[in-house]
């Protein structure tokens, strides 16, 4: 296992002192490291986001918390959920007043802790609402939409919701907001290879040398077929096929576009990828409004990428447009 | 080779279009893809800067044309060097009545083409200087810096120079300001794995399991040594074991630095990195200014990290806080 590690069942703990270390600008830590917080948090008077989720997935959940995105994160061990402590402690910490939102990916231990610390904070007379994010169209046919899992597509919904707490909306309108985008974002993924937990020693995943997972998920998932490698063109004709018919896009509609690399595959790919983007959306006339390209969810060093597609409205094109500011993400 | 890629030997004018076609509010390509400036360039009456070098170390180098840093790239196949006609037109295309500074790491074939390109941007009446960039400690004893290579540690020349050139300063300034950064600044990296070159479908160097490469270049260039696998703690003090004899810190002085990620390296583990180079840096009480920690100088998909270390007097301090805007690098 070559990685920088000195014990392995210390990782995720090291890992985060180096975050709050590096950027103690921007974010807090007071007592536990699994609970990190922007720097001024509590906001007075403006809607709180929380979220969290498993390690191993930078910037997803951690790199998020900041001006424009979430307030708050609480931290699992790689790939598995947080407690519902560290949420109740999150909730706490950055509630100012106007309630707070819980916006995370969809998976059973996150939600089974989220909806336990939004009971704990209710009785300590905090408004909660909760949005998952089930925008992996790999994972469940489109009429099990609350069973689909969230992956990078959970981007959109922090910067859709983000902004609106921003505006200095209501919890309400806040989350309809997160709503909105959740139920207007989708993604699907393609595994090059797999990453290797520190803990375990163990890969996510094995594939042959020229196969790919088509739909993976970000813990290594199967996904919906194994295949040979294509071209750039033919695998992001498949990505992008699936995404517009599950979107129902047609001629005329405006998107974001997310190009996501998942860990080891070089940002130069990634642009051969948005090209292939680009010429296909241009030849449905529909057009990308503001694109990202980079990594904004990834899984350790899996190689791979995946695609978000966000059908947009005019108020959804306004909070894209507002800034971010976190040590990750970075937008003016 | 699994990689999004068409037809291999198009990769690098695919990426190209995809990084144009994302950022055209930042970036501009008027006729060759090789050359591409800051939007607004040429920005009258402001030294410009030019840079370039072979694709593939993303953000290194085209990543850095923007406010604040670099004006204008001239971009090479993948690890080779762009030419001399490249150079010549972006040096026509940023060139705003105030000289151009060449800033570029120091490898032969860019050094024959810039030193060209300056003769014949001289012949047309523009003022030109060159600083080079030789960070890489591993390449060459310190009494033949100038044998140096540039490697990660050029962020520091582009930052310190860059915001010197948006301050208005003239050009004998802004190459003072770049020289003093190349003098203070030291880099050495660890490669653990190598990539593989889209064209040839070669990798740059073969390595065992349980191996790493002390001082490894970003072409994949040997390091002074081959080790076993280390703890994060002994990867770290070794580099900086290095860094600091050669920098001649003591207790007291002020530095920057960057963990710098050479591709598919996790973003976690850069972090575990920090937390070593911080407690390190603690114990010798010498302090850290304005870390930076990420991807800012990579080689495809070569899993490993480097350490830079800047030696800071008081204006690189204020010049290290100045806004940056580029598609890859934002800071304000």
């Amino acid at each position: 296992m070559k990685k920088i590690l000195n014990d392995p069942s210390n990782f995720v703990d090291e890992s985060l002192q180096g975050v709050v270390l590096a950027h103690s600008d921007l974010l807090r830590c007071d007592d536990d490291l699994r609970v990190i917080v922007r720097s001024d948090a509590p906001v007075r008077g403006k809607v709180a986001i929380a979220t969290g989720g498993g390690y191993g997935h930078l910037p997803v959940f951690l790199g998020y918390v900041g001006q424009g995105l979430a307030d708050g994160v609480c931290v699992g061990n790689v790939f598995s959920s947080p407690s519902a402590d560290a949420m109740l402690a999150v909730t706490k910490a950055i509630h100012g007043g106007a309630g707070v939102l819980y916006l995370y990916g969809n998976y059973f231990g996150d939600k089974m802790n989220f909806d336990l610390a939004a009971e704990l904070a209710r009785d300590e007379g905090i408004e909660v609402e909760t949005v998952r994010v089930t925008d992996d169209v790999a994972s469940a046919p489109i009429d099990q939409m609350s069973k689909r899992r969230g992956v990078g597509g959970v981007f959109f919904v922090y910067k859709i919701a983000g902004a609106c707490a921003e505006s200095g909306a209501p919890l309400k309108e806040v989350k309809k907001a997160a709503e909105q985008a959740a139920l207007n974002v989708r993604t699907m993924g393609i595994g090059f290879s797999p990453c290797t937990i520190p803990a375990s020693g163990k890969t996510t995943f094995e594939i042959a040398e020229d196969e790919l997972e088509i739909g993976i998920g970000i813990h290594g998932e199967p996904g919906i077929a194994r295949a040979k490698i294509g071209t750039a063109n033919e695998l992001v004709s498949l990505l992008l096929t699936h995404l517009t018919r599950d979107l129902d896009l047609v001629s005329g509609d405006d998107v974001s576009v997310l190009v996501n690399g998942t860990g080891s595959t070089p940002l130069e790919e990634l642009y051969v990828a948005y090209k292939e983007v680009h010429d296909w959306f241009s030849q449905k006339r529909i057009n990308i409004f503001k694109p990202f390209v980079g990594e904004y969810a990834t899984s350790l060093e899996m190689a791979g990428f995946s695609i978000s597609v966000l059908k947009l409205d005019d108020t959804m094109k306004r909070y894209l447009e507002t800034p971010v500011h976190t040590p990750f993400i970075k937008q003016w």
